[in-house]
């Protein structure tokens, strides 16, 4: 356990977590909230914790994979309690461990709330609420490696910790640069639909939140009833198109951007996979939903292809009340919801490609009983994958089923029914949110007892950081002193 | 594809399910039953049909692992049709594809039943269907491989797809020996289990029903109430204990037998793994359940030791409504459900062996994340776990996960609520059968329309022929002429 470097990225995340407050602060001040006054005491802690340990000297500059593991951990836990403390001491959420639900729901892309006047809250806690999305989704260490070129050096497991996805590219040699790059599409997809939100006739404080609610496939809304409250058919396709952007794998993105077309496109299953998915859904789904938009087929597929994109990216904006669904559609949402987008994308779930290369195992399975000599290799866009890189998304699979039970077991206790309980696992564990009505009839998480929010709050960190991160912490052995 | 070869095997089953089915033309004759003259028809179409295909002359006499697969299924799909024809014949179940799925349901050992008035059966049938339990618990055609050694040779690969668990094992060299040490051990079993019957007071007729329930971990009984109906604690005690020991892999009693007491108990995790798990749900449940029997230590301990029993072996009689157990209860018997008892065995489910390995994966898992270079072999009891073992352990679970959530989306256009549609799905598939009330508030299958009740039949032969012998039917490439 390397504790100096440790320390040294948790004071790197606390100073980056007390800029994005500042921004937060500002828009406080804007308009002439006293609540952000809470924020600068957020701040002040911040900095004055984190200022010294980002000053410690470090001998061994690398990080070991557990140790990657485990400050990135750590980062998230930390800055998740600090993120708290604005809602907790400007008295919107009195409960701290209600503040902390929210604020992992926010930083996790989650999405799941437990204010219930969302319209009535000070502009500066919403903000810092939806922004907590944006640093959430592509996460603050990747931020911290883009921006110190020299914190990035030997940190690859840092990075891989927290972006998503079984095999987290590295785009270029240089992390500090992979890095930057990826935050660079980030910010500019983000503006972009910014841009395009105001066109549509948004106001610039909804576009903000709303653009950073898709781009973190995240959730929170500015308005109790979500996007639903514009009714505008243009403000609803611009967010459908930007959520099942922000689903794609960044990858494809820098790619195109090196005009590298056949990488970015033509060879990548996962794209294909993820695309044929939403159009497979989409049309399963509107011929079952057009009789309840008076058999407008127009209506069917708006409302269709927003839930669809917000589903498998596990944003989970609404515009429509889809609990009154056939339920072979909810069935489909529901398939889609633990699917999730594509890896190294901002979203949640089990990610495209773990269960193409899922599939491709079943495959081998078959070929392996027809053809018993032939080669047991499972390839994907012309490469041979690895057996760790299988073993890894094999093992991930069964813990993520088992997490699901195991935490439903949990939540059990508070004594709803099986769907209520079932629903808010998976939609936590997913990082999809509110839409927890979609199997259960029960959206508001302020029902369950602080023993199940705290359950619930496990298992979004768990679904964000893909569940070993957190898993490292509860060794024993990791903790033995002299264990490097 | 050696289609002399399976047409043989064909062959042989169905003269051996002739014969089965001449038992229970007896228990008619006994009871003086004009139904059983049906017994006589389809006797005479099995041997008529059976006869000249088990005289088939095979050149090629070794299986291919796929022909093996594709036997299987054949042999369990027609058995199952030649079996549905009492029960539509004699006109208890007047619609076919409803006596076919209590056919299907009785040979998979699921249980599930569209009969309404147990009670009022002509005795003959019942017998039938428990019989066909028993046939199906441990393989008609692994019954076939004991009685006709000339059969057996090289046919390891029938063994292996109908016996359930990842690595099926030969008892020694010689496959016959092996069927027949499995069939002597099953019968003893059985006969053990008839004869405490008897002396705890049940009659003859019911105590060879239950015990066929029982060896099979089926749950046909011959009363509306089940097991209840007796209420008596010696009865519940000794289907208790023979419940959970029909779950045990036979192999343990192989080597109990041979007196390896090391082989049989002490290096076998799988036996500790599932004892354990009995154990510690004894001791869960316990506690939660005690205030719905007036605070009875002793009325809680009989009644949550049948049904952990009951359930985890797939077995499913009941002694009790469990449906009214606090949540937490039902979670732990839904997860003892989808586990299952050991491989080797005569239960359903995924198998304890299976998710022994799939733990131990994730022990391995979290292992490189602590120490990179450490080695990453998975040794179960001693011995290395091979690759294409575990590479079949994950994708069965995979596959497992996926087909309940197919089968979910197409019950799901029968138009039940989520809960009723899933438990059916699970119910079936672990072929676990009328303990669909656990999950769902419907027990009743007679209530789905034909198309859901084919999705279910489908899963409860997936689920007893651990689905890879189905699937080979389903791939077009294996009914290409000359691939042999």
């Amino acid at each position: 356990m390397n504790l100096r470097l440790i320390g040294k990225t948790l004071g790197t995340a606390w100073i980056f977590e007390a800029l994005a407050m500042a921004l937060s602060a500002g828009v406080s001040l804007i308009y002439r909230e006293p609540s952000g006054v809470y924020f600068l005491y957020v701040i002040a802690l911040l900095l004055a914790l984190g200022i010294p340990l980002f000053l410690l000297k470090v001998e061994k500059k690398g990080f070991y994979a557990k140790d990657g593991f485990a400050a990135v951990a750590f980062v998230w836990i930390t800055m998740s309690v600090f993120g708290a403390l604005p809602f907790f001491l400007s008295g919107e959420l009195p409960a701290f461990d209600d503040a902390l639900f929210e604020s992992i729901s926010g930083f996790t892309t989650t999405g799941a709330s437990l204010l219930t006047n969302v319209e009535g809250m000070p502009r500066g806690l919403l903000f810092w609420r939806a922004f907590s999305h944006w640093i959430g989704g592509m996460g603050i260490l990747v931020l911290a490696l883009a921006l110190l070129p020299s914190f990035g050096a030997r940190s690859v497991h840092l990075m891989q910790a927290e972006l998503p996805g079984p095999q987290p590219g590295k785009l270029v040699p240089k992390i500090s640069q992979s890095a930057r790059i990826l935050y660079f599409i980030y910010m500019s997809l983000t503006l972009l639909q910014i841009i395009l939100l105001l066109i549509a006739g948004m106001p610039l404080f909804d576009a903000l939140i709303h653009a950073f609610g898709t781009a973190g496939t995240a959730g929170f809304s500015s308005k109790a009833l979500s996007v639903a409250a514009y009714n505008s058919v243009w403000i609803e396709i611009i967010i459908t198109v930007f959520m099942a952007l922000f689903g794609v794998n960044f990858t494809v993105y820098f790619f195109i951007l090196r005009r590298k077309f056949d990488l970015a496109i033509k060879n990548n299953s996962e794209l294909w996979f993820y695309l044929g998915l939403i159009a497979l859904s989409i049309i399963a789904i509107v011929p079952g939903v057009m009789p309840l938009y008076n058999g407008s087929a127009g209506a069917a597929l708006r409302y269709t292809s927003f839930h669809v994109s917000s589903i498998i990216t596990t944003t989970c904006y609404t515009t429509t009340d889809f609990f009154h669904w056939p339920l072979y559609c909810r069935i489909i949402l529901m398939m889609l919801m633990i699917c999730g987008a594509c890896a190294g994308s901002t979203s949640g779930g089990l990610k495209c490609v773990r269960l193409l290369l899922l599939f491709k195992a079943f495959k081998r399975e078959l070929r392996r009983i027809l053809h018993p000599r032939a080669s047991s290799h499972i390839i994907l866009d012309g490469v041979i994958v690895k057996d760790e890189v299988m073993g890894g998304v094999t093992t991930f699979f069964f813990t993520y089923v088992m997490i699901i039970l195991g935490a439903t077991l949990l939540v059990s206790f508070d004594g709803y029914d099986l769907l209520t309980t079932f629903s808010s696992v998976i939609a936590t564990l997913g990082n999809i949110g509110p839409s927890a009505g979609l199997i259960g009839p029960v959206e508001d998480y302020a029902l369950f007892s602080p023993f199940a929010k705290g359950v619930l709050s496990v298992c979004m960190l768990a679904g964000r950081l893909e569940i070993f991160p957190l898993l490292v912490l509860c060794i024993p052995t990791y903790w033995r002193r002299g264990n490097q």
